[in-house]
């Protein structure tokens, strides 16, 4: 179901102009009659709503009963962190987990630096989830994300279903990611997305995401420091669908 | 002049399709005769073009000679941040030089911890203006972000025009960011963010920003740390109009 920010979300006939008018009848392209599930991210409401009509820059809007709101969390978001070196992949749990993220899966890859045999992977994993229900505590969230033990980055691409939107981030990759995400978003569909470590991905690892159904694509044409790449994209998924 | 992303651009007619095509017709809202500028990311290329058509899913366009592209950086985009303590500020230079930020300006607000003089100040921005030039260094920039020296929050507020799109972020504000973020997005309009130090704002710093024009955004439910918002937002500024 496609899910809407309204602020003040009350029940009842409203007539909504502005950005928000323009969001819900351009961009979600809602008609008379289509449903929509009203959110109000301030409040953590809900409300199943409709369209009544649209006319010119005005969209009617019904609002019914206002519910508790899904958390942030509710809907699957995962992220696949190539195995970075240092403190990296700490902050990358910490600030996945302030964004959204519901699963966390640190992949080894050809350029991850470290390598982790299981008991070490296993401590790394331990403390890794350690960091992520604190995050969890401190924004707020009632419950942390689920940080898988370390595995392969082709076993960690496997285990994401196809009925997923799937996104494998590159920064050679000629693909903007922004069409496709938001297209993704529109339908409230899971998500995922894979990054690689400080070096990138290989051109075989590449390959393997492509030819697994991930939509490769870029942030442009600037590089970012891994650690970056997850609270830039996480962030852009909580601001377009809180 | 509406702006959009399309990859592997090349001159000519070419028959768009999938996300892209959704992105162009419904989201930007261009028509027949709809003039924009399309640009690869991927390659740091754009071009004059327009819509020759829109045909169901299809959307024909003609793309004019390719130039350079303009840099992420080009679009004035001003980051206020509330003078955190520790570190955080250095965080918050690094993630906001990679992500596009043209100028950084910290702002002594009622909750920052630690208070700086004049001469501390001015060491302070001499650091953040290393940092923010080695972090354009790394991640590809050509210029570095201007880094002013330390003011007071109602002066860094009173510094924006009222031609640049405004928005100061405030976890208790009722209104969602997205809306509002997008129609400035789409218009291509200048902007400036302004954000709390870890303590959050006071209401009166947050009815100085309402008062002077400033659009009040919350990013949702979940408390965000501070140096997590710069890279929130600004990720998803540059995710959607890079």
């Amino acid at each position: 179901m496609t899910r809407a920010p309204v602020a003040d979300l009350a029940p009842g006939n409203h007539g909504l102009e502005g950005p928000v008018a323009h969001y819900l009848a351009r961009v979600l392209r809602l008609r008379a009659g289509s449903a929509f599930v009203a959110f109000d991210p301030a409040r953590g409401l809900e409300a199943d709503a409709h369209v009544v009509s649209v006319e010119g820059d005005v969209v009617t809007v019904q609002i019914g009963p206002l519910r508790a709101g899904k958390t942030p969390s509710e809907r699957p978001l995962t992220w696949i962190q190539g195995f970075a070196k240092a403190d990296k992949c700490d902050a990358v749990v910490r600030d996945a987990t302030e964004l959204g993220a519901t699963r966390i899966v640190v992949a080894a890859t050809k350029r991850s630096v470290v390598k982790l045999d299981e008991a070490r992977g296993a401590a790394r994993a331990n403390r890794w989830s350690r960091i992520a229900r604190e995050a969890a505590r401190q924004c707020g969230r009632s419950e942390a994300p689920r940080v898988d033990p370390p595995t392969t980055w082709h076993e960690a691409l496997a285990q994401i279903d196809a009925a997923t939107a799937r996104f494998c981030l590159d920064e050679n990759a000629h693909l903007p990611l922004a069409p496709h995400l938001f297209e993704a978003l529109a339908r409230s569909a899971p998500l995922a997305f894979a990054c690689g470590p400080e070096g990138g991905l290989d051109e075989a690892e590449v390959a393997a995401a492509r030819s697994a159904g991930w939509t490769v694509a870029s942030l442009g044409p600037l590089t970012l420091r891994t650690e970056t790449v997850a609270a830039a994209v996480l962030g852009a998924v909580r601001i377009w669908s809180p």
